[in-house]
């Protein structure tokens, strides 16, 4: 058989491996989503390549560490599961900064910046000109902007910020080491929306005080998007940074398009997403942008140590797996089940004698009335919806609760304002929903929504207990 | 075939699936590190037994996500890499509670955090009573550290800061929103050490100004880890936090030793230690620990968000593949070989002409003199070194560079201090270091001093140019 | 977190515990390809949960093996790769005996037995009432059914053959000690079917000293499957052993027709199909079926050894992830897809003055003409439809070559008769393809022919080496 | 980032991957098992480049396949555990001609023939001039030995066979289509050995009639390695076929010597030898060498089809993970722990009464007698054994059982003879036990023997049924 190989096999052979080595070229020369999704195969290919790069799995020399973080990784099961790449990502001086020890682990991170990039502008923000993926939550990646603010608003304590019921946003100010100046929401319509005067009554104040602006795209209905490109000039006139917290934002046209106006019709330093709400990615990192490359390098300079690769490498690893085409998909479905889900909604609102709020701006959750349940019982709704396998939908009861968070108390929180509600019932179409899901979600919604109320009917004549041993887990 | 499996056979499955199900229920129940290790297969068991319990892997319900944020992972080979793990760790309320929608995934974190502090108990930690296992580096965890602090002490600005030249410490203070107070260290034979009176008296003076003293463990000779157990008392006199940062400190006795006594003796709030530079994990996490459990979930409130939840997972792995026993192990080792590479180092500076520094309780790094390599050529040496495959070793050069870290300019920074000082080479044994590989380094090391030496001389007669083209990658 | 883990979680980890084990011993108890398929991390699950029944992966008790076959296996990778099962499936008594030290394995033979049998009746073979996964290819598994039937005939030497131009079945009669009578088949309008006559004939004749008589179902065109209800009768008649070669017949429900006939009407030993062709599982396994447990029982015992447990664990993988609705789905596209080939075909001959055989029967192969290429350019077209990427695409050219196999003479080997014929093209459908594949297939063939066409011409002129350098890999 | 990888990185990149080229291209290029083992990332970069070489992993162009076997594989799962490899080994004509479809499956294969090879060389068989690795265990790997013979001696119907009491030795005569001439062996000592004057006269006086006289190597103690010397020089003489059961000789330095002493001084044609019992694979594999490349050549055409890719591929992985340091270690270890077997065997026996039987030429197994221990009663020590997880320990009872196989009646079968004997209990010590496995395997024996012993002592007095419901699994 050693025989039989002959010229014709060595000549396919040296082709193959051309080929092969032209896609990888290609892909770090080009540094952008492919068109096409690769097959796994080959995806599993370029993570060997790049880890061959890391000194630690460098096979023409064997290497000696005598140092105290060598990339050594006691289990092998752990070892597999980062695909041999433990060096983590940065240097105690800069996250995007490449550490000789790991040429390769620095450029998977590189190609998950310009993946992201690239993906941003797929997706529609075309003002957008460099990105970071950092190994952080959306919270943690809006204090590190903040951090980086800092430095050139030496006496600022402040952080204005337009209300947004939402914890690690809010705890995100902290963290940072300021403190939010809150600037509640109005309604107009069925909407609640930003009220800019305030914030240009506040910038015109205390300016040299405030750090920055934090406006929110991706939100809860009814809730609506900030009106970024308001606040945006604003921002410009009184020099003051403006930071958009677009968690969710990504995967609505509508958002997109708030950042893109904001950055050209205005000031909007630095905006966040999350990785797992838009790439559908485990949790773990967000992506920081900007309209300028200094600005992401005076972010990534604030981070004080190294990181892990892992939300850096599952982007790039999802990116190659879907390509250009397959994101686009992901996108524009989520688009049209996000009007069926929406019409279906209504549709059933109708039937049982509620609404569904008009937010039009805000293109990925809904809500309904639910004047038909008692408030007392709202919450017990939504723990019965959980029960049934319905994970996301989220019942906000009617019955006020101050909660008290870092000294500020909030009334009603959870809706955005403190203004009095009747209680609803959100919900969501994320990226990754299918039609299937959202059939069975219209069939499981009725049918426990008619039991729930035939139990709260004979809870008139009799005590509820077996109801309340329902509860959420 | 069918007909053959009978009443033996199923006894035997039955007795199987009981002792499976009865090591995975122990090791729940009791969360402690096993004393062997497992074999492979019943850690993906465990993992895959975790998994079931996330909404989006039951098998007994289909489950329904009308919600931003379901635990969809697009690539099928990330779900892999993610052992089917996809919601992360915490809630936007805190890092330590557990999601109803990802009762495995808040399972697997809840057994990290115990494992760290079975682990922190094992390596002689005894006074620890609580710890967290956090997806972020040492200096972001310093950081998270001092912003839970501040709630205390809100007046405070100011961290006191023994020094130590490595950036991602000193810039954990900034990013927390607080400037450093330098304290230098003072030299005591050849070792630097903690300058206790100046501390005290800076304490005495601005007390309420400042959020903590910060003092370090782990650190490269000549460096001495921190008196801990002085500013402890100093602390606790003043009524001020007093954080430890304990990178690599696990695997050395006198650190751990360090640790206890300062807790017993005085106040220590919370310590630090990196989860790759002790549990040899890919970079990404970090251990807080703290005598008191209201300390660490005082910590863990601070975070805002939800986070990655692979590094508690790779130190679960990790732990149940080597076992206390393992684990135990590489601790004695690495203390055995760094007595070897003391004794080897010593020897071959002898042979050189060269010394090492005494610095009695440093247990982890070493430094050589560099006295015969001229001033200009010794970063040169150092990069030589790199090419020969030596990692982790690095040269101090003598030539003294100013540099400016957040408006703080530092003399000679590397060396822990603005005296002047000839020139040396640092190297360190940590865990995982093997025989083998400081004979390696034992055999490389003489030959690239003897070879660059050669080049040197013939330097004096011609120009050096081929030298300086093998600069450091 | 230890404490906040309550009745609530325990509760829900029990049921959860619960719901898997019922799904793992449900499968076990009915040993039925499911309804739907199962997620991936079921079915690694159900592999874990078995593996943990052979006695080296015992938990419970640490097994010492202190015999010449332990199931031990030096690469780690080498175990990942058998999901930790080593020990194969039977002993040396026979393929279908449980293997004390390997209850799991044997658990995973077992499904794979019953799963095979399942399959056939959901691909229309009812009357099949035992099967058997053998890690054999077609041609062995042949031989091991003539090796079992050699009891119930000691003085046997001969199988009788109806022709089929494929040397493995041809080589399996020899293999298993005995000699072919080859009945050459006839010419029925395009197709060439089994000459009964003959068959009855020789069985009258010879009688005793005929092992079996082996048919073959699958073919290429324009070959039809042989006629097995008749040459059941005879056999039956006779009382002479029928054994059927179905290789890829289980996708044409012409040819599992044609088994349920004959096994009612007459006689039919054995039947024996691939498992890579009909169930898209790599080579290396293969199907013996037949109308009694006890013939399986027999041809089990015949098998000298243990053997490799991989072709049957594969096809429970396969049927798992696809489920019974999944599998259907694969036999109901192939009849579509083949249809559409045969349309597109047609047209395509058309278009250039050939035409496609008509061979009703044969619902997996075609053939079409090649009047328009010269004879000796015909195997030239095969290889450069290869080049182009058209893999099993299959020139059979009219230029008559005469091979010998184990002393026997075969003219026009490949067309499965010694008649001339005009050179034909072979193409297949068969379970897997896509409809964007023939897409492609029928862009590329107009292409590669009139380009192939344009060469021809140019080669009347002058001498035509540039397609000769193209000839086949 | 993408502005800081300068020519630096690129020209590492490009040494780094011009070095994993190398590795690659030598290793196909040499086809020799590697000096020191790899680590497991270079092993998967190996089969990914492998697999690349399969059409329908083909990156360059996108594959069409329009026949009935395309490798398609329905499964992820699957595909994984196959490595991308899905097509077999071999054609129809010959299990050693490559596949124009699978160029990469083909070289894996051809690696795999090489590695064999080689690694006998290491063992010491050095007259061995080609090998196969066959998916196929001992027994079928004889029969297709015995049907390569066939046409060279188309009168012959028996083999000669030196009893060996294995099924499925004995049953690959009947397999291949012929019968066996059964020789019995002779005792010397405690050993029993071959009687080569039977031999002699048999292939005297029936010459033609003998396809090949099948002698064995490795075996159960009392029983010797067949004289293969003595035969050899007796076939050479007749010109009869020698094929040699070499199952676990591999291991042993006195079967390797003796394979070497007959090719040298006499005929062996061929020598089968098992892959999972010599190599640590899981079971299915074999590997057949011989003298001459045309013997494996006629082999391989006799196959009668494509095979399974896997036994090859387990070979090359695990030969790649040890090395030929690490495979020669493991045969010097079974070597010492051996010898230790041995001197705590007869300690043991010693202590109790009984003796080990002297075989001096078996160096795997060992016999022990049970003289102590009533003859009704040592079947049931020997499931004792198993069920406190002593796996492969083996007894032969004293009473006399006479079974049929195959039409021959074999007296005492088990013990390889029809002689009387007092029963004894056979062990062995094959290649992959460890010293700790030893200890503890001295551990439980004599506990078990001596509660066995007291038990039966007890049931001297009373019936003794509690004992027997712990009968063997």
């Amino acid at each position: 058989m050693k025989a039989s190989f002959g010229k014709r096999e060595e000549a396919l052979s040296n082709s193959i491996s051309k080929s092969t080595h032209k896609m990888l070229a290609n892909l770090w020369e080009k540094k952008d989503v492919p068109e096409e999704g690769w097959p796994e195969h080959m995806i599993e290919r370029l993570l060997s390549w790049l880890a061959s790069h890391d000194t630690n799995n460098r096979v023409d020399s064997i290497p000696i560490g005598a140092g105290e973080r060598e990339g050594r990784v006691a289990s092998p099961l752990v070892r597999r599961l980062h695909c041999n790449l433990s060096h983590g990502v940065g240097r105690s001086g800069s996250l995007d900064e490449i550490q000789p020890k790991a040429i390769g682990s620095s450029m998977l991170a590189c190609l998950a910046n310009e993946f992201a990039l690239h993906s941003l502008h797929v997706a529609g923000i075309s003002t957008c000109k460099a990105a970071i993926v950092v190994p952080l939550c959306t919270g943690m990646s809006l204090s590190l902007c903040m951090t980086s603010f800092r430095k050139q608003r030496p006496n600022a304590k402040y952080v204005v910020w337009s209300r947004i019921d939402q914890k690690s946003c809010f705890k995100s100010i902290y963290h940072a080491g300021f403190e939010p100046i809150i600037v509640d929401l109005v309604r107009e319509g069925d909407a609640l929306v930003t009220d800019v005067q305030s914030v240009a009554r506040i910038l015109e104040e205390r300016d040299k005080q405030i750090v920055c602006v934090m406006t929110t795209t991706s939100c809860f209905a009814p809730r609506s998007p900030d009106n970024l490109p308001a606040i945006a000039r604003i921002c410009a006139e009184h020099g003051v940074p403006h930071l958009v917290n677009n968690a969710y934002g990504v995967q609505s046209e509508h958002c997109c398009r708030l950042i893109n106006e904001a950055s050209t019709s205005g000031r909007l330093d630095a905006f966040v997403q999350s990785l797992d709400k838009n790439f559908q990615v485990p949790v773990g990192g967000a992506i920081i942008a900007a309209r300028k490359q200094s600005v992401i390098n005076s972010i990534a300079k604030t981070y004080p140590g190294r990181a892990s690769l892992v939300p850096a490498r599952d982007l790039v690893l999802t990116l190659l797996h879907t390509g250009k085409r397959g994101f686009i998909q992901s996108l524009e479905q989520e688009k049209r089940l996000f009007n069926l889900v929406r019409r279906k909604l209504e549709s059933f609102a109708n039937h049982i004698g509620e609404c569904v709020y008009e937010v039009e701006t805000n293109e990925i959750s809904l809500a309904m009335t639910l004047g038909t349940i008692p408030v007392e019982k709202q919450t017990l709704f939504g723990s019965i919806l959980f029960n049934r396998g319905i994970t996301g939908a989220r019942v906000i009861p009617a019955n006020v609760k101050t909660i008290t968070l870092e000294d500020c108390e909030f009334q009603n929180f959870g809706s955005h304002t403190d203004e009095k509600h009747g209680g609803y019932l959100n919900m969501a179409c994320g990226v990754g929903m299918t039609e299937v899901e959202i059939d069975e979600l219209f069939n499981r919604l009725p049918l426990a929504y008619s039991s729930f109320m035939k139990e709260l009917h004979k809870d008139d004549r009799c005590s509820c207990n077996n109801l309340q041993d329902d509860d959420s887990i």
